[in-house]
């Protein structure tokens, strides 16, 4: 123990990962098992422990590599949790990020060990290990808010899609339904899509052309 | 040293803060001069070190209480900065805030020890410690983003204030002008005001109705 630290913490750090996906209309969330102590068979988010000499970015993306195989997605730090009972066995503070990966990105079976790593729907999840549910709750919340003022939706699109898929997804997010014709005004007035020039076949309906988000850095508007 | 953590980091922990305020329509940042090294004698946002068995948010309480005199104010996490190299001593992550106070709630002069504390200008700041200016930079960014879709301006007026006061608030904070009417529509239309049935005389001009905010919780609007 370094003693100039006498009275201060030097607690452990973790990076946690709220990683979030949409498949089947449903905002999904990636869970692993606990294999050990404490909440052990618990389900989590994934994350783990901050190495000598590592950045917090590169310990997330280390963890998102690490769990879902993939690693140029978009990713954002959340907030820090540093209640000092929140680890049953010491002082434990961790940096949450979200990362965003569109459904279509990720290798599929997703984990070679499957039993161990789950996609929950963000509204039927199981108990969860840690202060997690709380630090989902947040995640979550920030995600909800974050798509009516950015274009941070773009990290869960393929990279080209139809107004109608577009819109599926904000509902799907916001889980509310959205009127066609405002949805559409709104989001080409933003400026941030772009025709393709290519046009989809959908159903009986005429086909619709194919946009894409000009920018794949994050964009503020209102 | 914990064997349990060998090959990862068990750093010191501190919080920093900055604390604006507006006067003389400027937006102001509280520094403090460093009277140890690393960076003595340099200005730098007011923080410490996390103490045993200490929330952040406790910790940010205390150091916003020890340097302004103030406790009840707007107060919200920033950002986690935990590059490896940020403290020349040895590792330390901090976990930043923002504060905000009204210039007529701060006691006057605001410190004892008047040398050592600041108020700066963000468009005029002097060299400063560690990664601050960059904690700063980020600061400001969240401010001026977040009053364009929330009501976090409140925890910089007074109770009580005309309207052309808050449109003077909100240019100051996002430096630039803004149109008069629509100002008064669109900040009356996010139904976040109320009159308060006072009016108050303002130069030479008819009196003005007097205003506050409904609620002094954050709240979001688009």
């Amino acid at each position: 123990m370094n003693t100039k630290y006498e009275g201060f913490e030097t607690p452990g750090i973790t990076v946690d990962l709220s990683i979030f996906t949409v498949n089947e209309t449903r905002l999904k969330v990636m869970l692993v098992r606990r294999a050990e102590v404490p909440f052990q068979g618990y389900w989590s988010l994934p994350g783990g422990f901050l190495k000598t000499s590592e950045s917090l970015d590169a310990a997330a993306q280390r963890v998102l590599c690490e769990k879902s195989g993939v690693s140029d997605v978009y990713m954002e730090q959340l907030y820090t949790f540093g209640d000092p009972k929140r680890d049953p066995r010491s002082r434990v503070i961790t940096v949450a990020y979200i990362a965003l990966i569109p459904w279509q990105s990720l290798p599929q079976p997703a984990s070679e060990k499957v039993t161990d790593l789950t996609w929950a729907s963000v509204d039927a999840l199981p108990k969860l290990a840690f202060d997690h549910r709380e630090i989902l709750s947040y995640a979550v919340k920030r995600l909800r808010a974050k798509v009516s003022y950015s274009n941070i939706v773009y990290g869960l699109m393929p990279k080209q899609f139809r107004l109608s898929e577009l819109q599926s997804m904000y509902e799907t997010i916001i889980d509310d339904k959205l009127d066609k014709r405002n949805f559409r005004k709104q989001m080409l007035a933003t400026g941030l899509l772009k025709e393709t020039g290519k046009k989809e076949l959908a159903g009986a309906h005429r086909p619709a052309m194919l946009y894409q988000f000009k920018s794949k850095e994050i964009v503020f508007f209102n």
